[in-house]
């Protein structure tokens, strides 16, 4: 079962995989709770995103979603086979994600994504691996573009090139503009799951001790809603139509029932500087946190 | 829309109606977490309710769930239209349920769901009206029964028969037998509704005024799923197949946020006497609780 490899490195990057997903309304809801949304049922605001028979909005990081869920349809009894690379799950960590709402998030909506190679660094031992994703409707309406940066054990060493040192994005220096902090439930793992990763990284106390963890982690894409979730929050109003875009890199794990600390800082008109404090153990669980909005 | 009346009462006994719904294992471990499962996840034995790629369980308060999802496909934008009744949503409150397994529950299934009208008491100037439900799957094998007892407002004073006093089930006089106390969180309710019991009621502040709530609150299925998780594990070593049936009565609301104490008192081999108290406020949300085991 362990293992992977990087396959046809030459021609990867002409290669594209067409993949389909679809949701609801429900699914829609789901995910909200997954990320911590309607804790306060008396909040207007908050129950747009949860409440499907109410004014009702998707949470905008919910756009990562549906490209997601697609990508671990792909994944057979040997892990995943995605152009340029092949690996078991027990090899796959998510590194950074970036999420870019490109229209007006559906409620529900049946898309096709189209996935392209972009980058494969052999960080040698390991490896990583960078794709990027187009979601369109029925109608070829641009709805979603994400990036995904997958972090490869033991995936590196055939002499490739390291790629770039990525640059850190450094909160200014001085107090966060605003500050959210929330605590996530025992079982947020096990909700978040049934929005569709269904890692057993996140469910399954023996799988979790492979990776040298002591119990199942949080989906670092939970945290990530968690973060959009305070961010809109705090500096957009809870508007979701002033989300443009989220990019993190995840640093360290959550481990469910910790509590999340969202940092922000504004940094000229349309960008937001953020970063992700695990408060128990004062780890930074997502660095280099950059939301744009539009406007 | 406010309005409640009886109709064809005399021929009503004889009115059947079949339904259908089907359900999902991911429907499944969604209602476990709807009910509080999976609160620990270091422990086993409650994982199997909301992880369906370990060893699968649906919890046997899920038997409830196909058949009520079936009734509420009838609703109307007048409310509901049963052999028996004609109610808007703003006159029904859950009055009893009696909830039987038949049959090991199978983690997904296609059901069909035989409605009987079972009775309809004149309270004046309400109204107490109760169905009976047999579900049967695509092999016509009986899985479970259900009846549910409906508190009509409004319903009443066509002058019928008041029916039986229902018989108290009293809790022997000593102390329970085991206590299990847990905290529902903000969002339980939210989390309750998305397996399928849509009601305002439970996520519409506006709508829960109109019963004379100040907020939202929790769906009695959601407490008596708690009770249900909570007598299989301290009564029956949390082992779904030992469970036969529950019955209770909705006492009083529960707010989602507040504490519940399951109290148990084992009566004979196979009985259990139960009661839910909502810790904050001293009151009985279930009374009359009576689960029994096999064997």
């Amino acid at each position: 079962m362990m293992g992977a490899k990087m396959i046809d490195l030459g021609e990867a990057s002409k290669v594209e995989l067409v993949l389909e997903s679809s949701y609801t309304s429900r699914d829609v809801a789901l995910y909200a709770l997954g990320v911590g949304a309607g804790s306060d049922p008396l909040d207007d605001s908050d129950r747009r995103f949860v409440y499907e028979r109410g004014e009702f909005h998707a949470l905008p990081t919910f756009a990562v979603i549906p490209q997601s869920n697609a990508m671990l349809s792909t994944i057979t009894p040997t892990g995943f086979n995605l152009p340029g690379m092949s690996a078991s799950l027990e090899c796959l960590l998510h590194g950074e994600q970036y999420t870019e709402l490109r229209a007006p998030l559906p409620t529900s909506a049946k898309l096709k994504h189209l996935v392209r190679f972009k980058n494969a660094y052999d960080k040698a031992p390991n490896a990583v691996v960078e794709y990027g994703i187009t979601s369109v409707d029925e109608s070829g309406r641009q709805i979603m573009y994400n990036e995904i940066s997958f972090f490869v054990i033991g995936g590196g060493g055939w002499g490739g090139d390291r790629g770039p040192s990525a640059p850190a994005v450094s909160p200014p220096d001085r107090a966060p503009d605003a500050v959210i902090e929330e605590k996530t439930a025992p079982n947020q793992a096990l909700l978040y799951r049934l929005s569709g990763d269904w890692n057993p990284l996140h469910a399954d106390p023996a799988f979790a001790r492979r990776f040298g963890f002591d119990r199942p982690i949080l989906h670092g894409l939970c945290t990530f809603g968690y973060l959009g979730r305070h961010v809109m929050k705090a500096m957009f109003g809870n508007d979701p139509r002033k989300f443009k875009s989220i990019k993190v890199r995840f640093a360290e794990p959550v481990f469910p029932g910790e509590t999340l600390v969202s940092r922000m800082w504004r940094e000229g008109d349309t960008r937001v500087i953020a970063e992700t404090i695990v408060k128990e153990r004062g780890k930074a669980a997502i660095k280099n946190g950059v939301i744009e909005s539009r406007d």
